[in-house]
């Protein structure tokens, strides 16, 4: 085995921080020289801090939203609206993947997408039989599948241990969004 | 309780993420125009990633690093350079909080330093009497102590599922630094 090769990592648990790893994972290698671009399958047109921190950053950092906005349950796949959304986002995921252009990818809420059936986890695996050996491959979302995980080199699970929504703080700018 | 107030955020446990989300949390934040502190208390002289994309971003994202690097065993206390180090971050800490100069500083690693006897429990706490009801103040590292967790408003623990050394692989740029 190689001293290094490129990760599969999962970011996975019911706690914050899933995205937010990534995010900080995404500035590190960035800030080492590396490309990376963040594909998002299911978050929708908020105006998140993140991108506006991407536009500031160049083009060594991209973040393509696709998603249709949150899942608000398990008929999601019902919708078309967001079936063709998150296919679009795996037609693009795809694409970069296979083009060697990038050093990390992200595929965030890519896990929330498989649980709610608007992508399936053949089609999750697939991805990383995509990648070329150097490259990152960053899968974020609850629930990740077993299947996936038994494939990644890294999974960490994010647990709430303790969450201000229940003391009724807002969510807020900068810090959520 | 107001709608919005600034959070003390815990990022503990086991696992991979807890420095690296509180980064994506900066990069988030100073997207949405906050001004970003970090302050590692461990951390030593290591070329990290973060550094050099803070040289980037300009005076609204600094990090500063005052620890004399990792701590290998229990008996830090007894070292002076790390001891020194580490009350050099606590002053400065102190010294940010109160200033009203920041919208979010993360105290990074200063959990394992108080584990190892560099800071205090108590000395935490009082950083949290320093700050303005807007601010929101990070604390990473493993082994958050009960007193901490009590205090604050949003705690997460990154739980390792599944690790790349495990596998022979080495920590790698742009990844790990």
């Amino acid at each position: 085995m190689p001293d290094t090769k490129g990760l599969v990592i999962v970011n996975t648990g019911n706690g914050k921080g899933k995205t937010t790893a990534a995010l900080g994972l995404a500035l590190r290698a960035w800030g080492q020289g590396l490309r990376v671009l963040v594909v998002q399958f299911i978050k929708g047109n908020w105006k998140y801090g993140e991108l506006k921190a991407a536009e500031k950053l160049g083009p060594d950092f991209v973040i393509r939203q696709l998603g249709e906005g949150f899942v608000k349950h398990a008929k999601a796949n019902a919708n078309a609206d967001h079936q063709s959304a998150a296919q679009t986002a795996l037609a693009i995921a795809r694409a970069e993947i296979a083009s060697g252009g990038w050093d990390l990818i992200i595929l965030d809420e890519i896990n929330y997408a498989v649980k709610f059936g608007l992508v399936t986890v053949s089609e999750c695996l697939e991805l990383i039989g995509l990648k070329s050996g150097q490259m990152h491959l960053v899968f974020t979302g609850r629930d990740a599948r077993p299947e996936l995980i038994d494939c990644a080199d890294l999974v960490t699970e994010m647990r709430a241990v303790k969450h201000p929504y229940q003391q009724g703080v807002k969510a807020q700018k900068g810090i959520e969004f």
